[in-house]
C-alpha cells in the first residue's frame, strides 16, 4: 500500500445518517431527501426495525450500524424494567427479519450477541454499557474503513477520469464518508476526477435524491443519468470506470447489489470499462458459495407504480420489483475492501485476505 | 409471406391518437394518459409545431402524420384568407423544427410538399381537398403498414413467449395498431405471448403510463419493470425477444430509437436473445449511411430532475437528458416494416427491399 495518498477531503461530515445522543437513536429519514433534511428519533427497537423495512435508513453498512443500536435500545427498555438478564433474542430476530440480502445487517447483529455472550458476568447496565460501547465501535470502524478504501479505490483511478455511479453507497449508506462515493471522495480530492455521473436509480431514486445531493454538499461536479443513458455515456468513451457498493459478496466473488447494477457491469464489459465494487469486510458472506445464492427482496409494486403517493402508471398494473440484482464476478475488475484490493482469482484472493 | 398468420386482433381501436373531425386536428393528449383520457383540438398550425415539440404526441409514425394534419391547417387558413396561391414552405420549415430525430416528421412533410406542388393546376379549394386526402392516406397506410408488420412479427415469435419492451411503439405512437405493440397484438392474438414486460422508460415514462394502459386496454397480460430490472429477467432465461419501435433507421441497419434501446441490445446479446425492431418504411433514412450520423435530441434537464412538477433531486443539479441512442445493427436480429423481414447482412437487405 506505499503508493496509496491518504485523502484529506473532510467535507463529509455535512451527511451523517445515524447519530446515537441522549439514549436515543436519530435516523436521517431518507424517504425524504434531498427536500427536507429531518431526523426521526427512536427508543423502540420494534419501530427501528420498521424504520429499516421502510427505507428510512437504507444503505448495507447503514443497515447494519442502525440494527446494532436497535439491540442497544432493547437492552436499555429491560434495565429500566429492572430485568435480571438480559433477553434480547427476540430483538435480534425481529430485525434480521427487516431486510433480506444485505448480509451487514445479520453481521451487526452477530457481533452484538457476541458482546452480550461474553459480558454475562457483568451487571445489567455494564452489559448496556458494553453494548453502547460496541454499537459505537460499529459505527466508527465502518467510517474508518471507508477512509481506507477510500484512498485504495482512489490509487486505481487515473486523473482526468470520469466516474459513473449507481444507487448511494455515499455516507448516507454508512457510517459515514461512504464506500463507492468515499472512493470518489478520496479521488476527487486527489484531483483525479473531472465528473460524475449518478445512475437515477430507480424506482427510489437513491441516485437523484440522495447521491446528488451528497456530491452536491461537497463540491463534487455531478450530473444525474437516467438509467437508460448509461449505455450510450459508455459507447462514446465518457467513463472510465463504474464504481458502486454492495449489498452481499459471496465467497466466490459475486456482488448482490441495487437492482440495476448488472445491467451496467455488461455494459461496461462490452466497452471495456472497468467496473469497481467498494465494500467492508462486513458485507462478505463467506457462508454463500456464488450469487445465485444470495436472497434477492422483492419490494411492493406500488414503489414503482406511484412516486410521491401519485400514480404513475395505470391503476391495477402490475409491476416487478427486485430491489437487488447478482453481478458475477467474471464482470468485476477490482473489489476494494479496508484490508485491500481484491482482483482475480476472486476465490482465491478473497480466501487468502479474509481468512 | 405464406407462412403468415393473419391477426383478428382488433380491440386496439379504443386507442386513437390522432383525429381529423369538422377541419380540426384532435390529439389525444399523451402527457396526462393514463390518468386523464383528453383530446386537444388544434387549428393553428404554429400550436400543432408545438404539440409535438411538447410531447402531446409523440412517437415517430404519429409526429409524421400529426404534421401532415398541420400542413392541412396551415393551407385551410390560406383558404380561408382568399390566397392566390398557397404558400406553404414557412409551416413545413417550422414543422421539421419541431423534433430532430424521428425521420418520419421530414418524411410526411415531403410528401406533403409533393401533393402541393404537383396540384397547382387545382383551385385552391380543390388543392386544399387533396392536401387533406393525402393527410388521411398517411394516416390509414401506416395503421394498414402495422398490420402487415404485425403479423410479419408475429411470425417470428414461438409459442409461450414473454416480450419485453421499451418505450410506447403502440397505437399511441402511430397512426394506430403500433409498431412493436402491432407485433405484440399480432402475437397475442394468436396466443403466442404468455406475458409483457414495459420497460418503464424514464424519464417520460412511456412504457408505466402509455404502454401498460395501451396493453391493458386489449387484456395483454403485462408487467412494468423499472429499466434497471431488465438485466436480471434476461439473466433469468424469461425473455424470449425484445421487440421495440425506431425513430430513424441508416442506411446500414443502424436504429436510434427511445434512450434505453441500447441498453437492452447490449443485454440481450450478452444473454442470446433475440432482438426485433419494428418500423415502417417511412422510418428508413438511405441518406444516412450510420447511425452516428443520426441527430440525436437532448432535451430540458427538468424532465429527469421533476416529475408531475415535483422536484425529485436537488435544486439546481445538473442532469444528461439525451432523448435518444443509437443501437449498431450488429446487435439486431430482425428489422420489420411492411414490405418484409430484414435480417442481416442489413445493408445489401435494406436497399434490395427499399429500393
Amino acid at each position: 500500500m506505499n503508493n496509496i495518498t491518504p485523502s484529506t477531503h473532510d467535507l463529509w461530515k455535512k451527511v451523517q445518517p445515524i447519530r446515537f445522543v441522549n439514549n436515543q437513536l436519530e435516523l436521517l429519514d431518507q424517504r425524504i431527501l434531498p427536500h427536507e433534511k429531518k431526523y426521526l428519533t427512536y427508543t423502540d427497537p420494534i419501530k427501528v426495525a420498521a424504520a429499516i423495512t421502510n427505507m428510512v435508513v437504507r444503505g448495507a453498512p447503514a443497515i447494519g450500524i442502525t440494527a446494532a443500536f436497535g439491540i442497544v435500545l432493547a437492552a436499555k427498555i429491560q434495565e429500566s424494567e429492572r430485568v435480571s438478564t438480559l433477553d434480547l433474542k427476540s430483538t435480534v430476530d425481529l430485525l434480521a427479519k427487516s431486510r433480506p440480502t444485505a448480509v451487514n445487517l445479520f453481521w451487526a447483529l452477530k457481533k452484538m450477541e457476541g458482546v452480550i455472550e461474553s459480558n454475562r458476568h457483568h451487571n445489567i447496565s455494564q452489559q448496556v454499557e458494553l453494548l453502547l460501547i460496541a454499537a459505537h465501535k460499529i459505527l466508527t470502524d465502518d467510517i474508518a474503513a471507508n477512509k481506507i478504501m477510500g484512498d485504495l479505490g482512489a490509487s486505481l483511478i487515473e486523473s482526468n477520469s470520469q466516474i459513473y455511479t449507481h444507487c448511494n453507497a455515499g455516507a448516507l449508506a454508512t457510517g459515514g464518508y461512504g464506500t463507492a462515493l468515499g472512493v470518489i471522495r478520496s479521488a476527487f480530492s486527489q484531483d483525479l476526477i473531472t465528473q460524475v455521473y449518478a445512475g437515477e436509480t430507480r424506482p427510489w431514486l437513491q441516485g437523484s435524491r440522495l447521491t446528488a445531493w451528497e456530491l452536491m454538499q461537497d463540491g463534487i461536479p455531478v450530473k444525474i443519468s437516467s438509467e437508460g443513458a448509461a449505455g450510450q455515456l459508455l459507447r462514446q468513451g465518457n467513463i472510465q470506470w463504474i464504481v458502486v457498493g454492495a449489498d452481499r459478496i459471496a465467497a466466490n466473488g459475486d456482488v448482490a447489489n441495487k437492482i440495476g447494477t448488472y445491467n451496467l457491469a455488461v455494459l461496461a464489459n462490452h466497452h471495456n470499462v472497468k467496473v469497481m465494487v467498494v465494500a467492508p469486510t462486513s458485507t462478505f458472506d463467506l457462508n454463500i458459495a456464488q450469487g445465485e445464492d444470495i436472497p434477492i427482496e422483492d419490494r411492493p409494486m406500488h414503489e414503482v407504480t406511484s412516486l410521491n403517493n401519485q400514480k404513475i402508471a395505470p391503476d391495477e398494473c402490475l409491476a416487478i420489483n427486485p430491489s437487488f440484482d447478482m453481478t458475477p464476478h467474471t464482470l468485476i475488475d477490482a473489489i476494494i475492501c479496508e484490508k485491500g484490493i481484491l482482483t482475480a482469482p476472486f476465490s482465491d484472493n478473497i480466501s487468502k485476505l479474509l481468512k
